[in-house]
């Protein structure tokens, strides 16, 4: 990975998070900002649920994309806003369980696109389990501001 | 598109679309269900919002998933499950507008797999707008029960 | 489709086709250069083969990619090249038959990325079946000279 | 990865590879048959190029498919045949240098469906650079007869 361009990504990183009103809505949370990686959690609740008692498979791509797209964003100079571009997501595994952990990756940053990875796990007791693997385009944008 | 193989398709997906509880956390409505095609609408709130504003890439797929795997749906026999295997989405322009319609629709439908589409619009007005461009890979299973 | 960016958008297109090695090699034509859409054509041969005596998925993708890649370039401004971001290609039945026709088209044309779609045909005497579906996204980069 | 299913995959595997034209026409090798993971090398030559004098990433497409089906085909029953479901190609880099290995991976094996991964590395003197990334999903069938 290369240098850090923004020393201040984690709290640009948080507040972006925070207006997310989907995420809100989710219940999820961001316990682990690091420069190229981003983990969301989100426990099991029957909001999120499709009609096997799953996690909805576009609740999956929710916390994936957003995973790896902050991902991208812990990469970029400081004010920089990331947009999806495209992303194709796995289902490998229902993803049941007590929660789920997405967990974003930067695999290769450009000056304009990223290129990242999010691999979803369910956690069973004490015991992840992958149940989703996403590959995802993000296109930086300098100075678009956020609401 | 093949003989209706199961004449109660609409029931069964209108029963299956109210046990998905993500459906109803984000207040997606299903109007439309024919032999192939199904739309799902779902009016712009706060709570499905990313940092920008717009509808959540994610949110976008959830609505996309959900409409592609019911067109998938109404071509199986009678109790036969649909899973997303796995989708690839493509978020064309911002998710934004009154209201987004998911419109999936079957392309080649197999005995296990079936292979979907959906394309998504923002609606402005009385003007729709492609925003969101879904390819689709949906397994069929025999008997699985829903919750 | 938007308006002509390049009157001569059928010459440069047929000229970067020329430099493509690897169509030579897999013998493949191009009849159709029209505003917003390319088809390539393919004869069926023993040295495009997989293990079952279809056209390799591969191959599928190859003719797909330059179908779709050429189409974007069809609705940029002159001297620009197109590069494949990504793309994402199912295989919906056997790329049999005498002969593939990859329809390349343009679903949305912004200023640095453009995203097409491609359909495979596989041709059967007079009959067509489409046996790929591509979406894929293409930047478009101004005065990168070819080969 | 689990238990070995097919004690003679590596052959099989490589008999499955020599029926490929396809992969005789680009001049591929496969060095690397192990149970989970198979290597597919490329030389650089003007027959495999696009129009800037990279290799095509229809060319790329074509040795992460192989790579990622036959390490797939490690993991199945004896005579169970392959075949590219789908799958989606991020190109990162330009496919230049000297030579390119496609790095095939089983990522989950179920019963019918096995999703796997490539990684694609052009190769400049000693050192690798990450120049594709693919996610395929595979359907295996047994008993069906490879030419």
């Amino acid at each position: 990975m290369s240098a850090i361009a923004n020393p201040d990504f984690a709290r640009e990183v948080r507040a972006s998070f925070q207006r997310q009103g989907a995420m809100t809505l989710i219940r999820a949370r961001m316990p682990l900002i690091e420069h190229g990686v981003v983990e969301i959690h989100l426990n099991h609740w029957e909001g999120i649920e499709q009609q096997h008692g799953y996690v909805h498979g576009g609740v999956v791509a929710m916390v994936a994309d957003s995973a790896a797209g902050y991902a991208a964003m812990t990469v970029t100079p400081p004010q920089t806003s990331v947009l999806s571009v495209e992303f194709k997501l796995n289902l490998l595994a229902p993803a049941d369980g007590d929660c789920l952990i997405a967990r974003g990756s930067v695999v290769r940053a450009g000056r304009t696109l990223i290129v990242t990875q999010a691999e979803v796990f369910s956690v069973h007791g004490g015991e992840r389990r992958l149940c989703g693997l996403m590959q995802q385009t993000i296109m930086a944008i300098a100075g678009k501001p956020e609401k």
